[in-house]
Formats: C-alpha cells, sequence, structure tokens
C-alpha cells in the first residue's frame, strides 16, 4: 500500500481525538428558535396557543435528513416530526396544554430511505439504469425489516412481497408514500444527533398575552371630594368598565397610607391634614402590605368587590411596591431589613440630589437574616393569592436584585402557575428584557414615547422579530398615572382615538389609566405628569363628559375579541404607504385564517389621505385580484379589486380603518 | 413583631432555595461580543489586530458597576478594566501577540466608591448637606484599608490623613481622581460576578485576514498549448505576479492526473491522447495526493518555485480535494475506505441523475477503520506542510463531514498555528456559516453573484454586522475556474475594473483566476462557465494582451498596503448617495484614523453622476466643515467644502473613486 509518509502510531494521542470526532454529532442543529440566552432563561407560550418550533437543521453531502422535536408537558413526552421549510430551516408547532414549564429537545437523523427514494425518482425519470438501485432498496428494507419495533412485522411482509415482483412494480412501490411511512417508522436511524441543552418553555395562561387593563384609584370612585371611595363603589363602576371591554382591572397600591412625611396635593411636601397621601407610601400603624386601607372598607370590602368582579369576568390586578411608609410595621418588628447613617438614622430612598422622605427601601443583602426579609416579601404575595388575586402588577422591579426576583416568581408560580407578573420598569432596554427573561409574564414598554412611523416600525420590529419575540410580552398603557403623554397634551380627542387604536391594535395587550377615555390631559406645566395627579389626591370625575371615547374604546375591544389576529404583537407585517403620517401594518394568525389590514393615522390635526398597495400576493391572490373588506370599526363591508387602495383619514370623524379581508 | 401569616418553617425546601437566590450573581453580563454559538465555538481575531470585547453589564437600582477582562493568551493572564460606553454597554480592546487559541472571561462588581463619589458630587453640587455622607466616606477607606494588597498600605495613610482634614478638603480628597484610582485597587469588590462559559478565540496570523489571492494553472504556463507547463514555467511569471501586488499564489491540484474515464475539452466525456485531464481527478499510477503531477517537474520542481516564491514574498496556496481518480493507489491499497454497488463495482460520485465517472468518493464512516482514512488525510496536509506549505483551500467541503474537518483543523494547527484552510464551498447559508465556525479561516462566498447596491448592501450588512462578523472571514474571488459571471460576459473591460475594484475595497481578502486581468469572458454559451475551461485542456495566454486590467489591478492592492482600513472586512459603513447604480461606503479603522470613502459605479455601460453626503459628523466636523482629500486610484488632492459633494463615474476611464479624507 503507498502508505502515506507519516501514518499515526496507536500510542499516539491523536489517535483517541479520532476517535471521539467518529463519535461527535453529524448533524447540526443551529439556530433553535423559541429559546432565550441559549436556554439559560425560558421561552415564553400561552395555553392553547401553538408555539412554533424551528431551527437550522443540515448535514455535509446531499442526502436528505428528517427531524422530530420531543416536546415534554408534565409527565407525557411528544414526538412531533418537523417539516422543512427550505434554506435547511425546520418547523414543527407544539400546543400547551397547561400553565406550567415545559421542555423540549430536537432530534436530526440521516434519511437513508427519503434520500434513496429522492435519487431513485431522478434517475427514474432521467431514464437512466436503475436495476443496482432497486436491488439497493431492497437491501435497506431488508436492514430495517430486522430492526425491532412496531414496523418491523409489515416491514418484513414487505420485503416478502418485493422477492415476487418485477422491477417495474418495485420500482412504484419505492416510489410511493405507504413504502415511504414505514420507512419512516421502521429504519434504524443513523447519526442521530440531539440538540442540547435541553430548552423550556414557561407556558402562562390565556390573559398573560391578551387582555385589557384598566387603571383606577379606587379611592376616587366617589362623587364628592371629601368623601373617600370604597371598594363597594368600585362595584358600581364595574358594568362601565365591562361593557368597555375591559378584563383586568388594576389598582395602585391598597394598603394604609402611612403619615410621617406624607406628600400633599401635586408632589407637595407637606399634606394637608384632609390629604390622603400617596399610596406608594405604603404602611402605617394599621398594618403594611397584607393589610387593606381602611378608608377602602377594608378587606370585607374587598372580598366583595373581587366576587362581583369575577361575576362580570374581570380580574382584579394588585399592586406589588417594594417599599416602606417609615411608619410600616417592619421598621419596627425587623429593624435589621433596613439601612442606616452613621447618626443611627434611617436611610430614605433617594435619587441623589433627590431624596423620598415619605418612602424607606429595605436591604436586599441586609447583614441580618435577608433570607426572612425575602420571604416575607414571597408571603405577601401568597397572602393575596390566598384573597383571590393573580396578578401582580409590579413597581419599579429594576431597583431590586434580579435574584429576588428571579427566585419569588418561581417560587410562586411554582404553587400557583396562573400568577402571573407584570413588570413597571422603564429603564434601559438591557434591564427591561432582562427582567422578562427571569419571570416576568409582561412588561411596560416604550409604546408611550414611540409617535412617528419610523419609531413605530423600529420598535415593533424589535420586540416582534429580535430576540424580545421569545420572552417579552410587551404591554401597551396609552397612560398611567405617572405618564401624561406630550403628545395627548396637545393633540385633542382625536389623539386619544389614535393612540388607543395603536395600543390596541399592535398589541394582544393593552391598558389605560381612568380618566384617559374622558380625554383628560391637563398637565404639570411643562412636565409629562398630570395636574392634580390622582397619587396625591381623590379625583371625582364625570364619566359621561361630552367628547369622550368610551365608544370607540368599546369598539376596539369588542374586535379585539372577535380577531385573534389582535391578541398577540406577533403576526405583525408593517406595510407600504405612501404618506409617512400613516401607520399601515397587517396583523394575522400563522395560518392567516385571520388576516387584518390596519391604517392609523398619527395626526390628530389635519385629515390625511394615502394610496396604499393590499398584500395580495401574501393571501395568494394575482396583483388584479378581489378581497372581501369588512371595516370593522364602521362595520361596512365592500370589495377590494387590485392591488393599489387609496383611504382618507378624518381626525374629526375617525383616524383609522381596520380592514378584515379574505379572497372574494 | 407583625409577622407576615405565614413565614417558611426552617424545614422548608424553600430555604434553600432563598439561600441560593442570595447567592446567585446579583449583576447581569449578557450579549457578550465576540462569541460563537454561545461558546460553542471560538471567534476569530488576527495577530496584533486589537480585538473589541464587547458586553452589556448591569445591576439593579441606581449604583455604578465596574468590569474588566480576564483575558488568557498561553500562559499568561491579564485583567483589562472596561469602559462604559453607554446604554449598559462596555468595551475593552485586546491585542493577540502570536497565533494560537485565546480565551477570556469578563468579570463585574459593584463600584461602591465609584457610586459613593457619584452621590456625593451631585449632592455637593446641589448645596445639600453632606456631613453623613463624609462619614459613610471615611468609613468606606477605613474598610478598604483593613482589606489586604498592594493599596492596604496607601489607604491606609489615607484613613489616618483624612483624620486630620477639614470638611471642605476631604470634600475635595473624596471626589478627587487620587483616592478613586487607590479605592479602584484596594476596595473589596462585592457581588463579583463572572461570565460563564468562558469564550474562545482563535488568533491567525495577518493574511488570514488580509491578502490578495492569484489563481493559476502551471500547466497553463507555456507559449505552445503542445508543451505542458512546469513549475520553473511558474517561477518566470513570479515576477509579474508580484508587481500586480498578490501575495498568495493558489493552484488546482497538483497530483498525478488519472487516465480512466479522462474527461475531454469542454468537459467532454472522452479524452483525446494529447488531453491533460482534470486535475481535480486526482492520482494515477504516479501516486495520490502526496505526489506531484510529473509533467509539471515533480517535487524537486516545486521546492524550487517555493523557494523562489518565497524571496518574492508569495506565499503558495494548494488545493486539498478529497477525491479520487478510479486509478487513486488508494483504492488498491485500502479499498474499505471506499463503497461499492450490490454487483461489486465502485460508487462514483453522483447527484442524481448525474454521475462523475472520473472521480470516486471515499465513506468517513466506512465499516472498517475509517479512523485510518481520516488519519491519511490529515497526514497528506501534514506531508506539505513539512514541504512548507501553510495554506490549503479545500474544495467542497461541504460535501464531507464536518466532524472530520472539525478534527483535521484542530489537529494541524495545535501542531501549527501557522497553517490556514479556506472553505471553498458554493451552498445553503448555515453550512457557510458552520464551516467557518468549526475552524476553517477563511470562506468563498455570494461575492460573484451579487451584483445591485441593494444586494451588497444586505448582503455586507449581514456579513459585518450579523453573527458572521465574530467567525466568518470572507474571501472575494471575482472570478474562479468554476465561475465565469454572467455579468462580466457582457460588461466589457469596465465591468472587470468594477468587480476587482468592489472585491478589494470591500474585503481584506480578495482574489482572482489568471485570464481576469486580461477580460477574459468567452463562456459556455448560456452558462456561467468557462469556453475551453482550463480545468480540462491547456490555455496559452498573451499576458500583455490590449485592454489589460493590469494597471488598475496593480493600483488597488497598492492602496490595499497603504491604507490598513482596507485590509478587513469590517469597519464597513454604507453611505447615502443619489444614484441607485453608485455603490458609497466608509472604510475606516476602529480609531478612524486611517478613513476612505469608496464610490463605485456597478454600471459598466454608461457615465453615472452622483450627489452624495461626506460624513462630516464622523469626522468630528460640522455641516460646513473641510476635508483634505486624496483621491488614491489617481493621486489627485484637494478640498472638499461641505456635506454635499459630487462625482461622474466614467466606465471608459475609471468607474470609481478611493477618497483618503482627513479633516483640514
Amino acid at each position: 500500500m503507498t502508505q502515506p509518509r507519516r501514518v499515526t502510531a496507536p500510542s499516539d494521542p491523536a489517535a483517541g481525538r479520532v476517535a471521539a470526532a467518529l463519535r461527535a454529532p453529524r448533524l447540526c442543529i443551529e439556530r433553535i428558535s423559541p429559546q432565550v440566552d441559549h436556554g439559560r432563561c425560558p421561552a415564553k407560550a400561552t395555553v392553547g396557543q401553538a408555539l412554533a418550533i424551528e431551527a437550522d437543521i443540515f448535514m455535509d453531502g446531499h442526502d436528505q435528513v428528517a427531524a422530530q422535536v420531543i416536546w415534554h408537558e408534565g409527565a407525557v413526552a411528544q414526538a412531533l416530526p418537523m417539516r422543512a421549510l427550505g434554506n435547511d430551516r425546520w418547523r414543527v408547532e407544539a400546543v400547551p396544554q397547561g400553565a406550567g414549564r415545559c421542555r423540549f429537545t430536537i432530534e436530526a437523523w440521516l434519511d437513508r430511505w427519503g434520500s434513496f427514494r429522492h435519487g431513485l425518482a431522478r434517475k427514474a425519470a432521467a431514464g437512466v439504469p436503475i436495476k443496482l438501485e432497486l436491488e439497493e432498496g431492497r437491501a435497506l428494507i431488508r436492514e430495517a425489516a430486522q430492526q425491532p419495533g412496531p414496523a418491523a412485522g409489515s416491514l418484513a411482509a414487505l420485503s416478502r412481497e418485493l422477492a415476487t415482483l418485477d422491477d417495474s412494480r418495485t420500482l412504484d412501490l419505492f416510489l410511493g408514500e405507504a413504502t415511504a411511512a414505514l420507512m419512516r417508522a421502521g429504519e434504524p436511524r443513523r447519526f442521530v444527533t440531539r440538540s442540547q441543552p435541553e430548552l423550556e418553555v414557561e407556558v402562562e395562561r390565556t390573559r398573560a398575552g391578551f387582555a385589557a387593563w384598566y387603571e383606577l384609584f379606587p379611592r376616587s370612585c366617589t362623587r364628592d371630594p371629601a368623601r373617600h371611595g370604597t371598594f363597594d363603589d368600585v362595584i358600581a363602576r364595574l358594568p362601565a368598565i365591562k361593557a368597555m371591554g375591559f378584563d383586568v382591572l388594576y389598582f395602585p397600591p391598597i394598603h394604609p397610607i402611612g403619615a410621617s412625611n406624607r406628600k400633599g396635593p401635586n408632589n407637595s411636601l407637606k399634606a394637608g391634614p384632609g390629604d390622603p397621601g400617596s399610596p406608594y407610601a405604603i404602611g402605617s400603624s394599621e398594618g403594611g402590605h397584607t393589610a387593606v386601607h381602611p378608608q377602602l372598607g377594608g378587606i370585607e370590602a374587598f372580598r366583595r368587590l373581587h366576587a362581583a368582579a369575577g361575576e362580570a369576568g374581570i380580574e382584579i390586578a394588585l399592586d406589588f411596591a417594594v417599599q416602606f411608609s417609615p411608619d410600616h410595621p417592619w421598621l419596627r418588628d425587623a429593624p435589621h431589613w433596613f439601612a442606616y447613617r452613621p447618626d443611627g438614622s434611617i436611610r430614605f430612598a433617594e435619587n441623589p440630589p433627590k431624596k423620598y422622605q415619605d418612602i424607606v427601601n429595605c436591604e436586599f443583602y441586609a447583614d441580618s437574616r435577608p433570607d426572612a426579609l425575602w420571604q416575607a416579601l414571597r408571603d405577601v404575595i401568597l397572602h393575596w393569592v390566598d384573597a383571590g388575586v393573580k396578578i401582580f402588577r409590579v413597581d419599579n422591579p429594576h431597583t431590586k436584585p434580579l435574584p429576588f426576583w428571579q427566585w419569588l416568581i418561581e417560587d410562586v408560580r411554582g404553587r400557583h402557575p396562573d400568577v402571573m407578573f407584570l413588570a413597571e420598569a422603564f429603564t434601559r432596554p438591557a434591564m427591561m428584557y432582562r427582567l422578562a427573561k427571569i419571570g416576568f409574564s409582561q412588561s411596560y414598554t416604550y409604546f408611550t414615547w414611540r409617535n412617528t412611523r419610523a419609531e413605530f416600525i423600529e420598535y415593533l420590529t424589535e420586540l416582534t422579530q429580535g430576540p424580545p419575540k421569545d420572552f417579552y410580552r410587551p404591554h401597551f398603557f396609552v397612560n398611567t398615572p405617572d405618564i401624561n403623554p406630550y403628545f395627548l397634551q396637545t393633540s385633542g380627542r382625536a389623539g386619544f382615538v389614535q393612540r388607543a387604536a395603536l395600543a390596541a391594535t399592535l398589541s394582544g395587550l393593552w391598558g389605560l389609566y381612568s380618566g384617559f377615555e374622558l380625554c383628560e390631559a391637563a398637565p404639570l406645566p411643562g412636565k409629562e405628569e398630570y395636574l392634580d395627579s390622582e397619587k396625591y389626591q381623590i379625583r371625582v370625575r364625570d364619566w359621561n363628559a361630552p367628547g369622550n371615547i368610551v365608544g370607540e374604546i368599546t369598539r376596539l375591544n369588542h374586535i379585539r375579541r372577535e380577531n385573534p389576529a389582535l391578541q398577540s404583537h406577533l403576526g405583525l407585517t408593517f406595510l407600504q404607504c405612501d404618506n409617512d403620517q400613516v401607520l399601515y401594518f397587517a396583523k394575522h394568525v400563522p395560518d392567516r385564517s385571520n388576516y387584518l389590514l390596519v391604517a392609523i393615522s398619527l395626526d390628530p390635526h389635519q385629515a390625511q389621505e394615502a394610496y396604499f398597495d393590499v398584500p395580495l400576493a401574501e393571501l395568494g391572490l394575482p396583483d388584479d385580484g378581489a378581497l372581501e373588506v369588512e371595516e370593522l370599526m364602521r362595520g361596512e363591508r365592500f370589495t377590494w379589486r387590485g392591488k393599489r387602495q387609496h383611504w382618507r383619514f378624518v381626525p374629526w370623524e375617525l383616524p383609522l380603518a381596520i380592514w378584515r379581508v379574505k379572497p372574494a
């Protein structure tokens, strides 16, 4: 033998390395989706909704490969065969059945029979001799028949039958789907490669991804600013909230409010004798985070409200704000959980040079028993879960340690998989995304500060196509007690309709803080805050004030319920139109059975017109095809013929359109 | 104490989980760059070139953090302090000193003194009382002074000095950089967090990223097609190749060519008696992959050429094609490395229904001793390394198993870190990228099929800003013996200049196959192949034929050597200009000390004009600023004033411009 000059001696350590390389996975499984930080955090999914699992799967050469997902939910494991999308991309959908943690792995292997069948078909079509190929096919089937398993009997029978067939009948059999199915089941799989690590998916109930939130201060449910509203007054508001189509009712903290350093109206440093104080200054001699503010009617009134809301199909969400009035009982009972200055005084919250003298933070890494503090905070949540609350909006989670939240959420959801947490973090993107990765079900966003078409396209593209798509559920609030957007301060009524429509159509989760439907926008001069903020005083409102947009909000929420395409931020495609003042996009479910086109004018002052292209090709139509169209805001039906269409958006009428389309 | 209702009992397993959470990393280190598949494959770097290491680093709250990279090269570890770029992004540059594998980890921690100093400065500026803050600062320094370490003595002295200072002097000292430096060195670091896994960087010599390749068939170095060229004839060509500025000379396989089923001119199935055959049909009775084709002059002629090229500063690259003529000695000596049909005949290479009857593939997973086959192939490489060859262009690596290449490259580079491999894979993107991830130094690309401005922008953006930037070094060949681009078949001379300029300026690696400089483009009718391809016959050329572009190529290679901005595909920014037929971009080194603007017309037929914006802001200039400009192709110098400039690109003169700019 013509030996290459230098064959490796058996003692060469390289000999071990080549043996290991021969055992290494021959196939590649890459760019698996969903995945978060290479499997360090779970991806998110919701019960009953198909979760697309994709990967690049390939091997050397021209042979065919096959792949499946092994999907674990609870104790049940399923094998889900993947299909090739082209360009080495493979996909299958899994449908989680319940809330909790699922896991999956991808397996891929050399598809010998598929490769053989593919080559055979080409050769037969080209009319080249295939006698040897048929012999090879018989050998493959004989080999498969010897493999123990449920298909072995059928394969053995097939092998016997083949011995009786001529080449032409054999060819038919080899090219047929029945043989392919048998071989898929029974052929020994070569070069089986498994993805690593096993990936996790946190499954949550539907409302984690699709809900309309309404926020109010219960104490303002009154017709007289001198009379503090109660939970029983909130019960009286429920029919109106339900009629508008909201299904989550969220309150700022409902606990006793501290008296020390209590804030007065408009964040003034001194409260008057009748001032109710900020509900974020939690805790007084009447109790802390597990108590109910007596003026709201105490825990019994809360229970009445909770029951009434439940009957109306409205879920209550509470605020979890880890901060303490100086009067909070924990300062007296567990002083080691707080920090002190060199003079022995307690350290107030601050953001230098600002100090917040009605609030004290706890020390999450206190020298003494921080574990007891963490558990006590977790027990606050469990207390309210016992009272029937399953949604917690967490105030400023980014100023508390990430390991704390990860532990707390895992602990609580381990006991109650239907509990959800919304992260109210307005800070830099990395932190906002991280909070979602470690377990928050939903997240506040930068929506309130996105105004131009380019801004919406950039931000929503990041959320729906970038890494966040796998773990970040954006909750689009049009306003909050802390955010009176500059845009709305001057937009007038049309601007409120536009912002509601943007939030309600771009995201499965949207919400408003009461007063929005009345187009309230009086600011603290020059600031993005409300004048006479409800955070510091009781506000009485006329819920039927003229110029309100209750009708439009009701319609939007109704359209959302009727159209699955609007029940997630995903399934979004921005489309071209010739007017920069009009945001135009498609929302659809994966199989396109529900397909909406949405156009919203961003100009609250002038009428805008736009020519725009209808994505006929996406719907399987030629450029001169016809679409049946239903404009859902107005309830009109008509037909669009051809690709190019036109619309006029009139702020003083209705500055948007939502077209549900299907091929005529 | 107001106990929350349900404090966890000590036996609760949750107690262990909270203890673990308290020990979990408090800081986050995310989106580390460079990294490849979360550290499963090494990133790439070159000797002496700064490698930017970046990450998102952050923690909860408003405190400051600090970070460093621990960089391991050989046995030496260095701590490189990172700097904040804003928005939680941090960076530092490492400069590898030699070829081989480096490793790095990122460490980050709470910067207590930095946080204290920052808050103190703000409070002092706001004029609020800071007496307690100063006391807190003294305590921090006392604590640091007790920490053993090189700074302990200085800190103890500082602590003693502080006892003698009034508040005003103390404030100055606390805000000063000297104290900050001392504290950086000596303060105990809290919440130190380390990135995981440790990441690897494969460092290669300069030519891995910056080289100009010239490909030729040695047998065509002759003036008479009846006389087979030899390596000694190639020696005679070296001065011309060097003069054009090429520094790598690459040959298709140089081994004995099989006689069985030898291909004739234009890939005809039957060779005539004088036909030389395809050099890719490797192996004959005269030897296999380690032998030299006798008609080229044998190994002695190769050694003479290698020495002469070395003296000219030109490196020889060989082709590694793992395929076998039916006459290759291994078929006789190691028949178990090959596959057979049911009738006992050898299995030829095929891509159904096509068969390649002059080529046989080996079985990488043969039933018997595949390890010996892998080692024998590796030993082919080592044989040529011994002969002085350090660059291997690998033919069709995507049709051989990936674990084989990963093992082979690691084995060879473990012995000889200066050996490089170029992957000639024209297949789907996932496979092309994978080959680079598992060790190929350089890769063929889709460059040849990118023609419009939009196509260049999309492809180069993917290569320079997507994941490939960390592991994929694109080698832009303007043509190959297999690719006679459609564009060049009709473009005429200007098209050759345009394609050379595109390759030479967009990538650090470019190359051409001989004949390109003579604007050869006669195709097999309707195909992207050359008529009378050199793969099957000897081609005699007149190297001084009129209309050649030797001058332009020489100029381009000269400009590349003089301008570091052109020595990598990275550092690329596409810029706006008002003519779609003009590709306009900036190339620069990280510190912008070498900054080029390049504009290339894509139209080989018509003159094109363009108004374009000069990125004055990038160069620190206002919109009416002035730039000193050197047009490098023509050697002209002038001044540009203002942002808007104009140029005319004339195909029959010079359809491009390369402007080296600096602030006037």
